[in-house]
């Protein structure tokens, strides 16, 4: 049998869970008669470029499984997206280290280095299996049924909202919440699922499958504070106006853009304070309050979905499988079975790589500006054990006696 | 023995769990026999003013748990604060109902409303025993070792940093988070329980006990980024100049400001974007990110220290305690005993209402940008059990073959 060599990389944005999938490659691999090595890249596909490895088989297996409780990417990551010259590069070094088995765990920027990979491998005759695992806090791959480290920043989401909802009834007025998703508005609409009671926020969810008008806004929000006294609103960053301009790129002049073109919509305040002034001149409604949840719905240690742990472990060692068990490349994908159970599926790289797959229709309400039950019967297992729990008091009223009723 | 007619009202910011006070107080003045009636105040000080009560010896003893179990005020909450007028109205609402024994739970704010009308009631003659419950997640009351509140935000602010810390070692950079805390810096500092290895975030940790000066600042960020190839900083919303100027209100025109004529700090991203935009022009850093923690460092469900929710419990109970043994009004107080436990006691209104607690000298560094391990001492017993911890990857480096040390 021939001996193998592992090398296993994390790219894109980190989540709650990646490390489960590392850990989950790592072990998997170690088990393996062949392998004789398991390498891991410091930074993603850069840490190949620099020839900058880390032997994870001199690693304990306990430390592995406290890494894997740990948040963000383990090894480090990386925004690059490799060219033909990039991976010719890389090649060299996989070569000069006799690596047989290549690993990528990310989303579908990563999973298109992947595939790139992949097919300069095939050019340069060069055996290398090349296995893409998936991750997005987004939900954005295509052919998924979800996607590890969603679960985990939908759950921070939805409890982010179900809290705001009751800061926001304490303390009356509009409260608004930017969330995370380019395209995608899966993570947006898990603020749907913080809410318990009929009048309960968000009472208004804007997603970037629909077209943003502001005027349209401001007529939703007026009604919404007319009938609660209050309004919770749930919006995407990635918003838009009809000609696909995002929202906050027709208020910034100078946006800052990464090396795959998108423009950088994270990390700024500037949507929510927009929206709120807007709000608060037009509407003159007093107390506006705008939060962006940034960094932290992907990053916040001490909330992560027992589910999305555990399938995040699954396709790290399903891509070990299919890479010792299997004939091809591929992307290691999630199909729901039952409800609820999954099983995993080796795609082609090519029906994964570098697509974008954004909210179904019959996720999104009629209006708009809510899910739809299909969405919440979807999403609610995914968040896992040990949700929070929201209670009010009960009414019992105490008769008025200087204010009696109609006086 | 005289019949009892209980008040409970809740004030200001709600927290993770000013509902186990007001349950505290429920379940012990229904325990005592001389009580008939438990009212609580919908909206604070503004629902006595409109006789709007709920009969909470109606509530079930097991509902009451749950509520106790929710963060935010289960009463509904206000920004009032009562002058002389305002508490002759209250009297005659109180008055009315019989109300005998008055219980606010609340800051430095809500416990000047108390005394206020302890003095009111006095000078009217009204037999009305007055007593303050402790809560503001800025742990800014005096003769406190603590407040209920600070603890569980100062738990999500210490994980929120934990979490930013491992993101941006994942995709380094400059991550600033803005924290709450107008002139206490306590739950900024808290920021620092969030570091674990020497080389961790938070590096920076400015507090409102300091002065702020942009080029010192600039300065520290250079250095640090320079060190360790990254920077990750706390900063207080309070942070001000050397004459008390927030530095907030140098960026933004017209400031809103509340019925106490505090400016509005909270619910917009204009100082971390303010200051991310000065660390990218002057310090010519690209990948820069910034994120106000805004209400969900108050309101998040889900993040809260148990050792909180059992001395919130206690201060509600401790307050008919203190009611119905004692023989005068007053503010219940925290004491620390031991390492780790507490104490309560009744200390008169004066002694708190109005004043505000900042970090002791001690608490804080000579750099002015870090705390001192008193404070780590001090702050850790009460974040409570089960906090997230996190893990590395040990270094076992692979030796470089095509690029060899030095080469």
């Amino acid at each position: 049998m021939k001996p193998a060599k592992i090398l296993v990389a994390q790219g894109g944005g980190p989540t709650a869970v990646i490390n489960q999938s590392l850990v989950g490659v790592v072990l998997e691999a170690r088990r393996q008669a062949r392998v004789e090595a398991v390498y891991g890249a410091w930074h993603g596909m850069r840490g190949i470029l620099n020839e900058d490895f880390v032997d994870l088989g001199q690693e304990t297996s306990h430390n592995l499984e406290l890494v894997a409780g740990t948040p963000s990417s383990a090894l480090g990551s990386t925004r690059d997206k490799p060219d033909a010259a990039y991976c010719r590069q890389i090649f060299q070094v996989l070569q000069a280290h006799g690596i047989s088995h290549f690993f990528n765990i990310g989303g579908n920027d990563s999973s298109d280095s992947v595939r790139i990979v992949s097919e300069e491998a095939v050019a340069a005759n060069y055996p290398l299996r090349c296995i893409h695992i998936p991750k997005t806090i987004d939900n954005d791959l295509v052919e998924n049924d979800h996607t590890p480290g969603f679960p985990s920043a939908a759950r921070f989401v939805a409890q982010a909202f179900a809290g705001a909802n009751l800061d926001n009834a304490a303390l009356p007025g509009v409260y608004l919440g930017v969330v995370m998703g380019r395209h995608a508005g899966f993570l947006t609409a898990a603020a749907a699922l913080g809410k318990k009671f009929p009048d309960d926020g968000p009472h208004l969810i804007y997603l970037p499958e629909r077209v943003f008008e502001l005027e349209r806004f401001l007529a939703d929000v007026k009604l919404m504070y007319e009938r609660h006294g209050r309004c919770v609103i749930a919006v995407s960053e990635g918003i838009h106006d009809a000609a696909g301009e995002p929202i906050l790129a027709q208020l910034a002049p100078q946006l800052e853009r990464d090396a795959h073109g998108n423009v950088q919509l994270s990390g700024t305040g500037a949507l929510a304070d927009l929206l709120c002034e807007q709000i608060k001149s037009r509407l003159k409604i007093k107390r506006v309050r705008g939060d962006t949840f940034g960094y932290l719905q992907r990053s916040f240690i001490g909330c992560v979905s027992d589910v999305d742990q555990r399938e995040a472990r699954e396709v790290g060692e399903k891509a070990v499988q299919f890479a010792f068990h299997g004939h091809r490349d591929g992307s290691v994908a999630i199909k729901r079975v039952g409800n609820y159970s999954v099983d995993y599926e080796l795609l082609p790289l090519a029906a994964v790589a570098g697509k974008t797959r954004v909210m179904e229709d019959a996720f999104i309400a009629a209006s708009g500006t809510d899910v739809t039950d299909a969405f919440r019967l979807y999403l609610r297992p995914l968040l896992g054990s040990g949700m929070p729990d929201a209670f009010r008091l009960r009414p019992n009223p105490v008769a008025k006696i200087l204010h009696p009723a109609g006086v």
